[in-house]
């Protein structure tokens, strides 16, 4: 694939490290970059270079920090410290944050436990997790780890070892997504909407 | 939109510049670049900054070049100069390289004469190309401008400007794709083809 003159074909295999680009996308963003003014080149690259500069991890939730000290929902004298929600991901963080409605904290693993990719549990953080369990003033722990056999196998784990302490530990329910039609949910997802059905006269 | 932290936020920002990229496709490609090493970091932003700062337009040809003094194209003794493919844009060039078999040299219009966007002659680079015609050794052109209506003006415009001049000019065939099938071929496709048809006994 010399098709391309050198400092061109360079962007582009830059380009093609990034998931779902392959060959033709990575030369069409290439050449969009060729065609940016000079400043917002350096914008571009400056961005790239600086988000591993600037980009910390929070060393109370493990999430994605904007300050080595402590992130945002950490520091915030506005949240409710007693419930955690335990994520697998820094960015599922961000993906709660868009429900308004929360105002606990988050607690990130950094994975979910597979034995197939060799992640066990000291890859994660479950002894931070129980470290602040065990400093008192978390009432509730809820799992929200993704409905997929590593993160089931996760929230199972979880729920175990956080047994022994006074929390209320509970898991994100899954069921038919609003808006959706049951004609199309899966017969998983249908099974997971009929056990987790909620009663009424209840 | 607060949602990230501001380094990638700002970084999200940036890759929404790329064409049919938007908020998800970015947020997704951040993170990809946040899970990049350091060195791949630095890799993928120098070659964002130094796309502008090494790519020179070649002085004969208008085409993209890896030298200030010219392309490897025309600067090869291997090509036939007699031979110049018309093409709009710098990127044709490239995909015109894949036809292994053309060996002439390029000339790059810079677009396509459309008085809607207000590009007109003076905006594309047919002076250097008449000049280019002017200095001889050229014997051919051949307009490779796309099947659209500001591609068919350019190709209608040169052939006209290049009537007083001693030089062969062709314009690429257009019909049913090879592997096309007629079916699906669209009506102006298949009355091209007809036009062009060719003869077996001739």
């Amino acid at each position: 694939m010399a098709d391309y003159i050198a400092p061109i074909q360079r962007l582009i295999e830059q380009f093609r490290r990034l998931p779902g680009v392959g060959a033709k996308t990575a030369a069409r963003y290439a050449f969009a970059t060729l065609n940016l003014s000079e400043e917002e080149c350096c914008d571009f690259a400056d961005a790239i270079s600086g988000v591993k500069r600037d980009v910390h991890k929070c060393p109370v939730c493990h999430g994605l920090s904007a300050s080595a000290d402590g992130c945002d929902i950490c520091t915030s004298p506005a949240r409710d410290s007693s419930v955690v929600c335990v994520v697998e991901n820094a960015k599922d963080v961000m993906v709660m944050e868009r429900v308004r409605g929360y105002r606990g904290l988050y607690h990130v693993l950094g994975g979910a436990l597979s034995p197939l990719d060799n992640i066990t549990p000291d890859d994660l953080t479950f002894d931070s997790l129980i470290s602040r369990v065990e400093a008192g003033g978390i009432e509730e722990i809820i799992i929200a780890t993704n409905p997929t056999p590593s993160g089931d196998t996760t929230a199972a784990y979880l729920a175990r070892i956080l047994e022994k302490y006074d929390v209320t530990v509970s898991r994100l329910a899954y069921g038919i997504p609003v808006g959706g039609d049951i004609e199309y949910a899966d017969e998983v997802t249908l099974y997971r909407a009929m056990e987790g059905r909620r009663f009424f006269n209840n």
